[in-house]
């Protein structure tokens, strides 16, 4: 290489030709070009792009008048309210970082958050005050200036803010000279991980990746401008997997609703003709198992991004069945949520629909703007073979790896050594390219030495004509170390016998792979819808 | 502002979060997920994404094996041919930039263009072999190493390459480990303003604004995956308005052709079910005019871009009556082709096809990923007034703008003065936020004191049934200063006087913009199919 050529002199950046990538800019523009259009529907509420920029700007002055910054923290406990949509952009615009709190936490778990966070600021809904209240009070003198945003349609509750939301962004200027960040690489958003066990961890996402990813959902999933999308997935999860960002790239009107609910979604669907929707594996299986007339009057197909578990084949088969057509997504808070993608194969098609939910149903490839997802050796960081079979862990590389954890350097290095990020996750890589989870690690059953997936055996349980859930964890055993160990949850109204189960399970699974004890109970679920094994494994260990 | 704070600690990039923007990664990704798909398609070719990639890795081998690499310039002087869409892969792959040459240029241009550029290796075709021979010749011992793309398709033409193409890459090596650039901001592409006057300027563009380009094109015209596009606008034009990367991130199918002909496109078209084209507004004149037996058969709607002039609105009236569903873009080779959208409004559907044709003949807005297009005093930098009357100059800002002129810092300069690019188009911007070009600088006609859009008085023109093409420019006139002289290419074997014209003029403009003399002729046009009015302009003065 030269080390100086005709290219490198006089081309250099200047505020002409260089800005910091930000999804803050996706908004400006669809204010200017879509002005009237709707951005925000919720309950009787209308909002339109210039009415919805005009607030995050008056959200952000009043933040930046009470002295918030770049660096600082503004955390919200809210349902997918508009104003949570509008935290998104207006908090940005100050400059300080988005901490959107998983609402479905308790008091102690809030307050680490808090604490760890240095929140400055904190947005709330009423509904949540008990469990506020009693974060607060462990934070003692350290508190954030609380936030109330008053929602007719928020069930009663107390009144804990030192403000209202209305009163608060009245103060600030509806033309707030925001800025770009000054470096693409600040952070946007921080972001706990809902880790099952030890304290959580802060991740930090910065400004171009929410740019690249707002842009990667469109790009992936086809999205034209305009799209309708409604509210399934938390947007406390993972910024709702920048879905926020994306509906001001495409200029798309967001339905918000406070919670998940059947006959309200199919409702919503219907009067405002919904195009796309997100959500795990189980907001899906609800849909699926609604009663059919609830679905009554929609001749639409709604388009379904799901992401967030591993969907057992019987969810892809039903959501095709159902007229959902489901596009199938992986990824993690640590990847911005989804980074990668099932693409569909023309050629799949033609094949039977079992066949294409299991093609469906893997992981996939990278998303269109993510560089890499790949399937290596732990212990080499040499792929493994493409045959479908060898195990290797998950990782990912490319401009929607998030910055690091938050205060936590020595998780931040691990999470990136050898210069992957490191998912966790179990999987093989198939001949086509496409990488399939077999299991987290820790979910991972070892018996007589031979590996079994839980996740293979739950999709074998999910096929069962009685079964709504299961869920599979390692049950401690003398002979064999461990053995699969199944909790189910029946569908309403069906009966089903552990022995019907196990029975089923011999035509379906090698011998050694079948559940030696089946429990039936309602299963636990995280506010995003995993299940929360670590206190299935404790239920387990009880059982001894 | 704090100078430190948590989120400026230990988040740092590194290899797995962050890297380099730049297309190569879209045919890597494309090879990968969608092996099999056709990536070309040229006569009786057929080439996969798979192949293709391996082509241009080949491609990128051979040229580092003959040491070019980081700060080297390849140029190209090759019609639309695969070798072509293959150049934009495999030598910035190798790490050199690409120069595609204007294949209507003389010798004396290309041996500027060479010697400028520094030109190590050419790629050329045997159709431009007297051209190459006489710029070879003026070159002396300086000359670059010649490769020939032989085409059977190719009209018969001198030998001149030290070697072929097929040859050429036949020696790299099908896995060749390319690297992506050190830096985003590195040079990817070097292409030369087809300049009417003046030694033409060499605009430098980077990784990272052709990535965010090709992005842009998806993103503003709503393509899917898998899109199938017909080369009708000549790659040497800005990079083909980075469509060769476009089509690798959609992972669609390239027609290539050699030459823009009604017949071949329209068989094309039916023949391959093309859904994308892009052209001058010129081409799609040229489609709307030919025999409409041509079209027989074809069925669906094909999507146009149309971009490189001002669209007269009779020739987005014509596509809309043709079934050519027209999107208009604007933009000039210092961004990349395209950089601005006349995005449509929902509520233009129902206004009639003259208002319609007027409002998407505008301008209009920035592309989704660029930052900024603004109509500005060109001296006080301040936006005009959006009146739709206020004349300005068009400027923009955003990461989709040039890294500047080769070996030229007083032109880079001049061009980024303030802080915006300079584009030297005049325009107003309407109330809509819409941007509508009135002229170039230098096409304004300036009468009694009066300013006159050449673009209104052709307008008007090519509303006359009798016109196929119109150019209007300035006549020195002893009481007016300057006055309109039009000259005017009749459609085939119509008739219309000089007076039928003036009079119609009189019809629809104000009598001091109806030109005072119209002379018929075949018009002098570029290669790109902007008319050459620096010829009409010297014509006039002849005519003194």
């Amino acid at each position: 290489m030269r080390s100086t050529h005709p290219y490198q002199q006089g081309l250099d950046k200047n505020p002409a030709n260089f800005v910091a990538l930000s999804p803050l800019s996706y908004i400006e523009r669809s204010a200017h070009v879509y002005p009237d259009r709707l951005a925000i529907i919720y309950g009787d509420r209308r909002q339109t792009w210039a009415q919805t920029y005009t607030r995050c700007r008056q959200l952000a002055g009043a933040l930046q008048a009470r002295g918030i910054g770049e660096g600082d923290t503004v955390a919200v406990m809210l349902p997918n309210v508009p104003a949570m949509l509008e935290a998104h952009f207006g908090v940005p615009m100050s400059g300080a970082v988005l901490n959107t709190l998983n609402t479905r936490l308790d008091g102690e778990a809030i307050a680490f958050m808090l604490q760890h966070g240095e929140a400055k600021v904190l947005l709330i809904d009423r509904e949540f005050a008990p469990v506020v209240e009693k974060a607060l009070s462990l934070l003692g003198g350290q508190r954030p200036y609380v936030i109330e945003v008053e929602d007719p349609l928020a069930p009663d509750g107390k009144a804990l803010g030192d403000t209202s939301y209305e009163a608060f962004i009245a103060q600030g200027d509806p033309q707030f000279a925001w800025q770009l960040p000054a470096d693409e690489w600040d952070a946007i958003a921080l972001n706990y991980t809902s880790g099952t066990t030890g304290n959580p961890k802060g991740v930090v996402t910065h400004h171009r990746g929410a740019y690249l990813n707002a842009a990667n959902n469109v790009l992936a999933w086809q999205m034209p401008h305009h799209a309708v999308y409604l509210w399934t997935l938390p947007m406390f999860h993972c910024n709702g997997w920048c879905f926020p960002w994306t509906m001001a790239l495409v200029a798309g009107t967001s339905v918000c609703l406070r919670r998940v609910d059947p006959a309200a979604i199919f409702g919503l669907i219907r009067e405002h003709h919904i195009t796309h929707l997100c959500g795990a594996p189980i907001v899906f299986n609800m849909l699926i198992h609604a009663p059919a007339a609830l679905r009554e009057g929609i001749t639409h197909t709604v388009l379904g991004l799901m992401a967030g578990a591993a969907p057992p084949a019987a969810v892809i088969e039903g959501c095709e069945k159902a007229g959902i057509d489901v596009t199938h997504t992986y990824g993690l808070t640590e990847v911005y949520g989804p980074a990668a993608v099932c693409a569909k194969q023309e050629s799949w098609a033609s094949k039977p629909l079992d066949e294409r939910a299991r093609l469906n149903g893997r992981q996939g490839v990278a998303y269109p703007l993510q560089q890499a997802i790949a399937v290596l050796d732990p212990e080499t960081l040499q792929p493994v073979p493409a045959d479908g079979t060898t195990m290797g862990e998950i990782f990912f590389r490319g401009n929607v790896v998030m910055k690091g954890y938050l205060k936590n350097p020595a998780a931040t290095a691990e999470a990136f050594a050898g210069g992957w990020f490191h998912t966790g996750d179990l999987a093989v890589m198939h001949p086509d390219g496409y990488a399939q989870i077999k299991d987290r690690s820790k979910d991972i059953i070892i018996s007589g030495g031979e590996n079994i997936s839980s996740i293979e055996v739950e999709d074998v349980l999910h096929r069962h004509p009685a079964v709504m859930l299961a869920a599979v964890v390692a049950q401690p055993d003398e002979k064999w170390g461990e053995v699969p160990c199944a909790f189910v949850e029946l569908k309403p109204g069906v009966q089903a016998t552990a022995e019907d189960i196990i029975d089923f399970s011999r035509t379906q699974l090698a011998r050694f792979k079948v559940p030696k004890h089946i429990v039936f109970c309602t299963l636990p679920k995280t506010s995003t819808g995993k299940i929360q094994k670590f206190l299935l494994r404790a239920q387990v260990k009880s059982m001894d």
